[in-house]
């Protein structure tokens, strides 16, 4: 276990490097941990993708490059990753922690399938990973199911 | 990373440690890595759930504890845990890996919100670690939402 200080963007104590990043988190911290949607507030969004006749689902250092990639590309704050790759079907299983939560994935290779969870909360939008997943494993088909995590009532 | 060899209930290679885990994976890969449920195929049951006026939210090796408890009620395999705890607020963030997938938490003690997932495939079935999460966080208030991940075509 880690212990992280002042570097939590969701409780609006996050020190930006920029002065753009501190624009959008440096606000009262009851605002930070939640995003607003639809004049509603939730804690965070999740994205549970499906991807069918996908690419590259045993190949561990491809999978966490892309997964940090996607990470990346919603403004997301990499904490570290994990993965585990299994014989012999070379499945993957991992996940990269981020300071507004985590991307997941597991993989069943021998069927060309990839689950993978995006759940970002704060400033970050974790629709802007998708395109990088999307272009990593070059799905043939994908579903995606948007949740709204943890409803704060007014 | 850690390369498992031979240790994934999902591919059929599982090398059971009694006779019960054994009778229930020993069957062949392709029925091994998915359940069935109501004469379809998946690749995993994925719980989303909310707990709301929940408590040792910023208790790590509570939490830690009470995770890896609720990967046993569902006879889950460990392959690891990793938690972040976050100052001045004491959320935390963290995830155990399965080789059945993962049970990943994220806390926000203000607001005495926590949203877990367990992803579970294989044998294992993810509703029964719901009583242990329940009895030690305390919710007030919970939902579970049921996702079928990875449907598998006939």
């Amino acid at each position: 276990m880690d212990e992280l200080v002042g570097q939590h963007p969701r409780r609006g104590e996050f020190e930006a490097a920029d002065a753009a990043s501190e624009a959008g988190r440096g606000q009262a911290a009851e605002k930070d941990w939640c995003i607003e949607l639809e004049g509603e507030r939730y804690a965070g969004l999740h994205l549970l993708v499906e991807f069918w006749d996908a690419k590259h689902l045993d190949d561990v250092e491809f999978i966490e490059a892309t997964l940090i990639a996607g990470a990346r590309a919603a403004n997301a704050t990499l904490l570290e990753t994990k993965f585990h790759k299994f014989s012999p079907n070379g499945g993957v299983t991992g996940v990269a922690l981020l300071a507004e939560s985590h991307i997941s994935i597991h993989t069943w290779p021998e069927h060309a399938y990839a689950a993978i969870d995006v759940f970002m909360c704060g400033a970050c939008n974790p629709h802007d990973a998708v395109p990088v997943l999307e272009r990593g494993f070059e799905p043939g088909r994908s579903e995606i199911m948007e949740h709204r995590r943890g409803k704060i009532e007014p």
